[in-house]
């Protein structure tokens, strides 16, 4: 019997990848709900070729598939929480997608997590839901899956220390002038990754390693002191896991997104597959790592001190940021103002800005640093 | 209750690096008892501090140190076989640690595998040995550690490929005629590794590697066409892992036995130690990789294809390797010889030579092959 799979975001970078890795697992898996956004092209495409039993377009257009599309937000908690559905890939930009990932786990379901903004946002709410409704998550992201494929199986407390890689994205090279004012399709760049525009904008800020850290935090129950970055230009290594001993185990292999859906399907197990590139030493050249320097990536250091802080800081952090991608990729605000218009948001009040212990606390701190954001980037 | 401990071989380069890991261990782990080979001094000094019910001395000094050393070749099994042991550290160099591994076997024990000729010669019949007596072998070499770490509790189903990294030894960028030269101080400058004289010499010619390609065949069931091995002179990454999904784990870590003893002490567990280097991806430096050229290690073809002949062609591999190196560092042959000798023993009816399913076949073929390799040495 096959397992049921919703995928949330399927037209995106994450849910394509998840179609494709499906395609060649039509044994083990079903795709039972997808969901889009907004491009109902590509998501009447993909229903007709998949015929789930849902197909949800959150921002639902007004020409009708005739594939009987379920319009606006709701979908995707339908989707998440379908009877039919035992994993939820959930490939959602942003912090739209943490009602979902709540709803599936409450509902006991695995949630095979892209989202990262969902446990930035609210990672005790999100092992709360896991606990309760007995749901689990499993990462996506490519630096937590291989964390966790270096310490399945073993006993939590023989963790001891993370080190995720990071490629340091397009201005790794570039002097601090250039950067401020490179452009989007600069930032767009990115030298090892294809991936979606925000979280490319995030690599290129060094907010998307931020955002690593404090989801590694919750996924891994390690103490941000335990958690550190390196620079890794090539992208080859993906994670270290330090155990109590001092050994050290890493994740390697060419870039790719669908080895972690993959894993993200299927652990603690591994089945058989033949779509990704065959991992080669010589092929993947030199390896060099760079101790981060913070001053290059201010966005980064507020994203560490959010962390740090607790509470509602990492949803404020999210949000404001958020904000100031869309606002750069609408090419509103330079490159360099990403930064300041987070640090501005942080600065008013993350301190006492409440413990982020309720749904509610949390978005309305989401919702009070988007409105400052907005503020901060165009006064 | 502590574990008792055996370290055969506890005056050579494993066994000090074991004791040195006991000496922080000392209330997980107790030495029961202790073996040397001829320094009796050295040995003496152990025997005071750690108090073993069992001291041994193979080759017999005539001072008797008022200690109660038991004296001759008996004593590695009267060692490996004494009822207050539950793991043997068997660090004992070439054929002659076959026989306690295989009475600790039989007896129920674990066996920490350093001496890797054992499983070379006769990995059939150390694995009936195993099953008959409920042993098991966990390794030492610092490659097979790290593979096991990487595929420790995962079906053995789910293994692929195994990528073995060597350095390359100290005549890694030379000349083959200058290698053919080489003089016994140039053999045991080791670029990365600290070790005995002929596991270095064994990695001056990737004898060591061909070695260890039989012994990961037989410890983790991978056919030769699936186990590779890649130059990698930083010797940082010390084994690769992959699985049937294409993902690959690897164990990295600044050169040391120690990590790869005390793992083969406490697997499939780890428990806290601080006697490792943190590892540090940025002190690590570059980490570079080289395919390996066949032409400049003659020694290591032949190897691989003994493997491929098996029966008991590994045994003779073995053998002749140990009397080529034994000859090279007595000045007696020069360096390039030690590959000359090896091929013209493989040569001189490898392919017929019994299956090596009993222990008196292995030591037969042994023995005929130190004969040849003498013979083909010095004719």
């Amino acid at each position: 019997m096959s397992v049921g799979v919703a995928v949330l975001g399927s037209t995106g970078s994450i849910g394509r990848s998840t179609l494709q890795v499906l395609a060649r697992q039509r044994e083990r898996f079903r795709v039972v709900a997808i969901t889009g956004h907004s491009n109902s092209d590509l998501l009447a495409e993909q229903a007709k070729e998949w015929k789930p039993a849902l197909v949800g377009l959150v921002n639902g257009g007004t020409r009708d598939s005739g594939l009987g599309i379920r319009k606006g937000p709701d979908c995707l908690v339908e989707a998440a929480t379908h009877p039919d559905v035992r994993i939820v890939v959930n490939g959602i930009v942003g912090a739209a997608g943490l009602e979902a990932t709540l709803a599936a786990l409450r509902a006991g379901k695995r949630v095979a997590l892209a989202n990262k903004e969902t446990l930035v946002m609210a990672g005790e709410l999100v092992a709360q839901a896991a606990r309760e409704g007995g749901g689990e998550i499993v990462p996506v992201d490519s630096e937590h899956s291989a964390v966790l494929q270096c310490v399945a199986g073993r006993r939590p407390t023989e963790l001891a220390r993370l080190i995720l890689t990071a490629s340091g994205g397009p201005f790794r090279t570039w002097g601090a002038e250039r950067v401020s004012r490179a452009t989007v399709a600069e930032a767009l760049k990115h030298p090892t990754w294809t991936m979606g525009k925000k979280i490319t904008v995030d690599s290129a800020t060094l907010v998307n390693k931020a955002l690593e850290v404090i989801e590694a935090h919750y996924l891994f129950d390690v103490a941000y002191g335990d958690i550190e970055v390196v620079i890794h230009p090539q992208s080859v290594i993906h994670g270290f896991a330090e155990f109590v001993d001092g050994s050290v185990l890493a994740q390697v292999g060419f870039p790719t997104m669908e080895l972690p859906i993959l894993y993200a399907l299927t652990y603690p197990d591994r089945v058989p597959d033949q779509g990704v590139r065959r991992f080669d030493p010589v092929a993947a050249g030199t390896l060099t790592f760079e101790a981060l320097q913070p001053e290059r990536f201010p966005a980064y250091v507020v994203g560490r001190e959010a962390a740090r802080l607790g509470g509602t800081a990492p949803a404020r952090f999210n949000a404001a940021n958020e904000v100031a991608v869309q606002l750069f990729l609408e090419e509103k605000i330079p490159f360099g103002r990403i930064a300041e218009v987070i640090e501005r948001v942080l600065g008013l009040g993350a301190g006492g800005s409440g413990r982020g212990t309720s749904l509610e606390e949390v978005l309305a701190a989401d919702a009070e640093a988007r409105r400052l954001a907005q503020e901060a980037a165009c006064p």
